[in-house]
């Protein structure tokens, strides 16, 4: 069995580095760290034990990619427009594609940069990670996957045989690992949390902890959840009440968290705008429902992320202000 | 004729030393810079010609000021849980009140301290100016002054031939001075420009032209002051939509402005977030009027406001985070 990792930072990198250990065979495209992950291989530094992965098979050119079973895309949703150029050739008719990306309409942009009928596969990662040095991981907490299968529109494709063979590597590979029926309810129940804690965490510069701590901040997730919710609702997800409360309750209990869209925030790097808050809300809108807290939500990030970042990481539509 | 000034600000310090110039006596109340005054007076950096007030009759005890024809109000709102304190003890019996303070619901609170049946007048200034080293105000732009008379609830006085006596010390003083006959109505158009610009230029660390320039504010702006005429509907205070246009048009054109929350911000100083958002989203709930945005600035400028304060400087309602 053969990986491809299609991004090597704090998901394809943590992900990845478990498959290889477990025994796979893993490919790793590198883009900055290339040289030095080719010399010294990936340090992950887990809360589940520190490990050192060499040799690793590095990769700076997706053309020297080996065909692979499975390609794992787990680039920052904001590199997708750079995807055609990142993938294998051989990925249009060879290999399952299974994005570990955030949020929501990744899986239909895969799908249509391969051959129709080809499978992709949307996983969930539940992760504190992040980035440290060069080749350096930093695995905070939690870790599991939900693997779901995508049809046409997120309709509910089902355990599938191929989900059950997926989950018997990750859970090999040290992985706790969920299968989900319904990829459009896991996706959008992870986005109940997504929008209002990376969303607010950038706004406020604030941590979970620090959120939910100010009844007026745990008052919006709450409503800012209430919305995501109705937008589940037109794309006909149904997401019980309760699954909210328990949410809410659970990120009061969690350690203090710097939200991965705040640690690229302070990076200078493009925020997952379109993935987290464009496309759930462009579905939502395109069946007439209103979401004014989440529209607000996105208008008041695309201002911040347009003024944050670096030269040369501005998308080629910025307003000029 | 002669005037008490409570608070000797950008705003009390401007229009105060106005009246002075023009040859009333003018009694200030101040604190931190009441030595540096009473020795040095105040000097005054405008763009309609610099000048120097001196000698002024400075206090440092509401207590020392001789009884006045008008008492100008011109704290800041977040200090007006001191007015009792503040406020010369014949304010009961003598003196017409005029609030030269922002928002909605400043007049209602001056007019519980007093006797019923004083006179109570709101005051609107259209003004950007701040405090510069002590004894220092600097005003760069406009300086006009709107007068309307309050009643119960705002409902509207008309101009009465008290409000035509105000006006002409004011034109004397070379004040552009409007009168208004219905000062909820214009205390509400007031909010329909300090609701999106003051709100918004805090939560995005932005001048009035950043945020007018980006097409995700500007909307945003528009939703926001929608927002606010639904709400003065909800009070009897009819605004048309044309106004709102006006205002974005005229916003856009302005000079670059940092907006007085962003300053009292940027100095660690308590937001004026109860006149500008608390009381109008209040008397709006009352009506049953659900207003989203609003109600999401308010909740994240109550956040940033908490987070920013200096010690000491600290509401007693303060909730740790």
């Amino acid at each position: 069995m053969r990986y491809a990792v299609i991004g090597t930072g704090a998901i394809g990198g943590f992900y990845g580095a478990k498959l290889q250990r477990s025994g796979l065979e893993v490919h790793f495209l590198l883009h900055k760290d290339y040289a030095h992950v080719q010399r010294h291989g990936l340090k992950i530094y887990s809360k589940d034990g520190d490990f050192h992965l060499y040799p690793v098979h590095a990769h700076a050119d997706p053309a020297t990619i080996p065909v692979c079973d499975v390609v794992l895309i787990a680039l920052k949703t904001t590199q997708n427009y750079r995807l055609k150029d990142l993938l294998p050739p051989w990925v249009a008719d060879q290999g399952i594609l299974l994005t570990l990306q955030n949020g929501l309409g990744v899986e239909p942009q895969l799908a249509r940069l391969v051959h129709p009928g080809r499978v992709v596969l949307g996983g969930l990662c539940f992760i504190c990670s992040h980035r440290g040095a060069a080749g350096e991981i930093h695995h905070q907490d939690y870790g599991s996957l939900t693997i779901g299968a995508y049809g046409d529109g997120y309709q509910p494709q089902g355990v599938t045989p191929l989900l059950e063979t997926m989950a018997s590597h990750w859970r090999q590979a040290d992985v706790q690992t969920f299968l989900a029926p319904d990829l459009g309810y896991a996706r959008w129940k992870k986005l109940l949390w997504n929008v209002p804690f990376n969303g607010l965490s950038v706004v406020l510069s604030a941590t979970t902890t620090e959120m939910v701590a100010d009844p007026h901040i745990h008052a919006l997730a709450r409503e800012l959840m209430e919305e995501v919710r109705q937008a589940a609702a037109s794309q006909g997800v149904a997401i019980p009440t309760a699954d909210l409360e328990q949410m809410l309750r659970s990120t009061a209990t969690m350690a203090p968290y710097v939200t991965s869209m705040k640690r690229d925030y302070d990076r200078k790097m493009p925020l997952e705008l379109d993935a987290i808050l464009g496309y759930p809300l462009a579905v939502a809108h395109g069946k007439g429902v209103a979401l004014p807290r989440m529209t607000m939500l996105h208008q008041l990030l695309q201002h911040l992320d347009r003024h944050n970042r670096l030269p040369g990481e501005e998308a080629p539509e910025k307003v000029s202000a």
